[in-house]
């Protein structure tokens, strides 16, 4: 299943991707569910599902929806992986870790698919990143690794926008410029990927491949993300975790490559879809 | 004015602290609005404070309000700043950089004054850090410098729990355990304050005085600030920018000090009250 916020004439809604069109399952759910992260259980996953199929015929045509940000609930939280692919480690010139390096993303980063990037309007350094996201289901603290897949719900793609001047100033700086990322465009349950390390990440700008990797070459294994972030603080459902990006990123490329106003910056994922999104400049306040 | 958020009777409330008690301004302004970010502009607090001295008579006693993190609304973000007093860098021997160090600080991040800290189970270097923070009241992007203190509607205090081996995996690793920082007691009203760079701040670790500086020995003007962060989003109105430590923290001490279970974690600041929180020891799941 393919989870996704959507809005249908102006109006945002939460519901699933088919092949018949948009099944709005906020009017599925009614009170019981109010967004994304409160349907991220086995139980309700299931319920979405016979939803989903009864309601083929009443479903919104895709050409009538805009993408938003395939964030699960307003209270999710982004959490972004560092330097989590080997060969990226060795185009920055970062030494192997034996932790995971994060940062926080705010919601506000975001847009979704199809929606406009800004470009920072103080910084001609603005990278791409194309990661695949780990969507949390089930909540937990203190998760061990051998069980952190089964918290994992389902899979996404985040454009991590990347502001590398800015980045030098601390981390969460250049991670943070608002609507400098993507995410999206919907989120596929985790039954659909039944051999997650196949996925394969393809960037491509402008249609040019820029960066190419199967999620497997990820240096961490995705359960024990789960049960490192899990030891700080408790992961709730809807809680994002961006797994890093591959080598091949803008500013290590001689000469170097950014985004501007005009291009358009493609995260593909095999299984997940792609996040397509224009670039425009942000304007000087 | 000092505003707050309380329990009472296991109920959530927002409004003021007097010398009469707690006053409900959620009671006064009703479904106008939700929260203290909601009433952090001019026109409102003008009324807060109006309201304040009609209600004295039916304020709750102090004796029957536990405090809740001085968080104004439930997405208002949490940026903190890093190694921004001058005798803190040297004695970290961090240089002098000319630009500010960001990390987010998650909301799950924090307790209220007088609330139970949680020492990380998997750590023993959980550091004190005692932290003047501004709160914003009119939000925008791109403000400049010289108006940036426009923008600051009150201060509170954060205690920015630290736990100093996973700060070595990445900073915001170290400064978002689960409830191993606080905030509070209240936020003061700018308009109490009359020299900002006057206020005083005292860390005591069991009464036992850690650190003292007065704000103006913070190396970065608040406007200057308010003016860095709206360049990389739009700051909006409850936001909170905790502007770093002065020198003294635990784990540059020889010996070194960390806080543990039963120990007592106050940090004072001249205006704006005493923080104060004792530790437990988080249960390992």
């Amino acid at each position: 299943m393919r989870l996704a916020n959507v809005s249908v004439g102006g109006v945002a809604r939460y519901g699933a991707i088919t092949e018949d069109g948009f099944i709005d399952l906020g009017l599925f759910f009614g009170g019981r569910c109010q967004c994304l992260a409160d349907i991220l259980t086995e139980d309700l996953l299931a319920e979405a599902r016979a939803a989903q199929k009864e309601a083929a015929a009443s479903a919104t045509p895709l050409d009538a929806i805009r993408y938003l940000p395939a964030l699960p609930g307003k209270a999710s939280r982004v959490i972004a992986i560092g330097w989590a692919y080997g060969e990226h480690q060795r185009e920055v010139g970062r030494e192997p870790s034996p932790f995971p390096s994060i940062f926080p993303k705010f919601q506000e980063s975001f847009v979704g698919h199809g929606e406009t990037l800004a470009a920072p309007h103080i910084s001609d350094m603005y990278d791409f990143e194309g990661e695949v996201a780990l969507v949390i289901g089930k909540g937990g603290r203190d998760i061990p690794a051998a069980r952190g897949c089964e918290h994992i719900a389902g899979y996404t793609i985040v454009m991590d926008g990347s502001v590398r001047d800015w980045q030098q100033h601390s981390v969460p700086a250049g991670k943070n410029f608002e609507k400098s990322s993507a995410i999206g465009p919907w989120i596929t349950t985790a039954d659909e990927i039944e051999r997650p390390g196949d996925m394969r990440l393809s960037t491509r700008l402008n249609g040019q491949l820029m960066q190419q990797a199967d999620f497997r070459e990820m240096v961490w294994d995705p359960g024990y993300l789960v049960h490192y972030l899990s030891t700080i603080f408790a992961l709730r459902p809807g809680d994002i975790v961006s797994t890093g990006t591959p080598a091949g990123v803008g500013h290590k490329r001689r000469p170097q490559v950014f985004m501007k106003a005009g291009d358009v910056i493609e995260v593909g994922v095999e299984g997940l879809g792609t996040l397509r999104n224009p670039i425009e400049r942000s304007a000087a306040a």
